[in-house]
């Protein structure tokens, strides 16, 4: 488990894990779906490590991916059931067919006629069904058909008659993340709920049978009370939490288990800046707490042990610099931090800013240090 | 140099760069550096490769780099002249030391007392004289001290009473890349050499001497008119240009030689979407042509082959998909482009789109199709 965590050894930027609090998330969303009385397929697109993977999918179901990439990493690893949450591509068919021959219950996701033919035509030349799953539009946030649209029961008629397999059908309430406060959330969990299960009751009436009802948004997961009718249960953020997600209200900033170590360069006094060697290749160029009502800026500032220091944000970032400044109205002075002080900033977005980096710096349950390598990449 | 370039062959999403309209834009500020008589000192965080490097270092006095993993990898490349423009942490004093111990001649920046003490203090104890430059503020953008500040003074001879050496100054004209046209582009190259200018007679006076004089940003290094009394130009993103570049004024669409190759996957036709298979892991997620005159989205649409579908932008992004709609008050019609088709997408900033991928499919000035790998890390 390496040595006992001395941050200040670490080269910066730096990506910190902070593995304790990761564990308590999953805790928390694993107690949640066990008392709702159902499946957990976490999303790893957040993660993008096989380490943290192992705590993730401990209790899980299955695996959600955001890329064939993904998929075949995790298969490798030996995750053997996998749903690739992306609607798919015609030309991806070919790897999604090779890792179903490794051995990989991959499933795929459509909305349109197109894609069914093409599934189904190349379910039929490779002798293997793919199993696929129908996306259902709960909210008008992205992909999807209505449930009530005939074109589901058309869908699965392409899918069933040409050759390829009906597993069911999958929704994501993504307007979610831009509300707040629990009535909201469970609202929208609600919504998402009641999306694909009147998917599945068009889809028997016309004969056919979802074995698999598939929801999910760290929101929503952490909101549902009632999941009638679902078979399982998909999140990914919630493995780390971010500050939109606390702007979101499902989490607080002492569960955000993901900060950027960083070191102090220099200062503006009389414009009231602090520069840092985190810019936005280390924090990503997310500000999704701007449409919030806090406006987070690019980061809360910890200090170095992970202690919010509430009246300072990330306010601006070039490439490899970042200012850091008063909040905005806080109408507290600037700290005096010298040249060369490290700190740590609590990111907007954790699948965003966890991506610019090769891996995580992880301060163990153990209260060692450890690295666990992430991947990139399609 | 690989096969004839069939895109259609490439997994999506994937980074594109024509090679050609690379080269061409590396001529173009060649030739205008010879003919203002100055030095070029590319900065190397755009391209972050060094089979790119090749080429746009071949008749440069040395390199630019945002980070000491760029200096170790081009060092390692064979560049000998590297520096490293971000002000320099003390932490980091031993890598620059080892570095230089390796042959590469190459210097740091600071812009304060503190940096000039640790510099002079690690280059005592080491018996290596650092070189540095003092970061001059031309514009309010970032770091740097003014020009006509004592401090100027002061870190100068804390710098070489203490052991290490003043290299010279440098400053950046990052404001420009707010501002647009000719006019203003021409004012802000000449606030960027009146400030190094200014210093240099301020050191000069008490008796230091500035053997290297560097100013630079892409918009700057391309309407500068006159340079005297400047050693040596930066410029990164003019090795690839995108839409912020274009926005600014100094370049235009067909002059942007890095894209993203994407493939449909799916439609909302009544709210006027195609939905694609490049999110914001792949566009990166920079907005910096919101607060330009054209706000393009998340990119500009074109077809496989480079040609612009000018009503068409990148209007929205979640990790994986991107949402193509029609260019606000463009009235045109949203276009039937069916699933499984290839387009590609200009970026907003190239620094950080190319920053999302692990090298380069480089459609090749003889027509073929090579991959150029790219590096990321501190």
């Amino acid at each position: 488990m390496g040595d006992v965590a001395d941050l200040g050894s670490l080269a910066t930027p730096s990506l910190i894990l902070d593995e304790t609090i990761m564990l308590r998330n999953i805790e928390r969303l694993e107690r949640r779906l066990a008392a709702l009385k159902v499946s957990a397929r976490p999303h790893l697109k957040t993660v993008k490590s096989v380490d943290a993977a192992r705590h993730v999918l401990r209790n899980a179901r299955g695996a959600t991916v955001s890329t064939l990439r993904e998929a075949e990493v995790f298969a490798e690893a030996g995750v053997t059931d996998i749903l690739y949450c992306v609607g798919i591509a015609p030309q991806k068919l070919p790897r999604v067919l090779a890792l179903r021959a490794a051995g990989c219950d991959l499933v795929v996701i459509l909305d349109s006629l197109a894609q069914a033919h093409a599934v189904a035509e190349v379910s039929r030349k490779a002798g293997e069904a793919i199993p696929a799953l129908i996306e259902i539009d709960c909210d008008g946030h992205r992909s999807g058909v209505r449930p009530d649209d005939p074109v589901v029961v058309e869908i699965a008629r392409i899918l069933v008659d040409g050759g390829a397999e009906l597993r069911g059908v999958v929704d994501h309430a993504g307007e979610s993340y831009g509300t707040h406060g629990e009535a909201s959330l469970v609202a929208f969990a609600e919504q998402e709920r009641d999306a694909v299960v009147a998917a599945v009751a068009q889809l028997a009436e016309a004969g056919f049978a979802c074995p698999v009802v598939s929801v999910g948004a760290t929101p929503t997961a952490h909101f549902a009370r009632d999941l009638s009718g679902v078979t399982e249960v998909r999140a990914g953020v919630y493995v780390f939490f971010d500050l939109v997600q606390a702007g979101v209200g499902v989490c607080g900033l002492k569960d955000i288990a993901l900060s950027v170590l960083t070191t102090v360069i220099g200062h503006q006094t009389e414009r009231g800046w602090i520069m840092i060697d985190a810019g936005w290749m280390a924090l990503s160029r997310d500000r999704g707490t701007a449409s919030q009502k806090i406006d987070q800026g690019y980061g809360v500032v910890c200090d170095i042990d992970g202690q919010v220091l509430d009246s300072l944000i990330v306010t601006a970032t070039s490439q490899e610099h970042g200012v850091i400044g008063v909040r905005p109205g806080s109408g507290a002075p600037l700290p005096d931090i010298s040249v060369g002080t490290m700190l740590r900033i609590l990111p907007n977005h954790a699948c965003a800013t966890a991506a610019q980096f090769d891996g995580y710096q992880v301060v163990t349950a153990a209260g060692g240090l450890d690295y666990w390598p992430r991947f990139r990449g399609w």
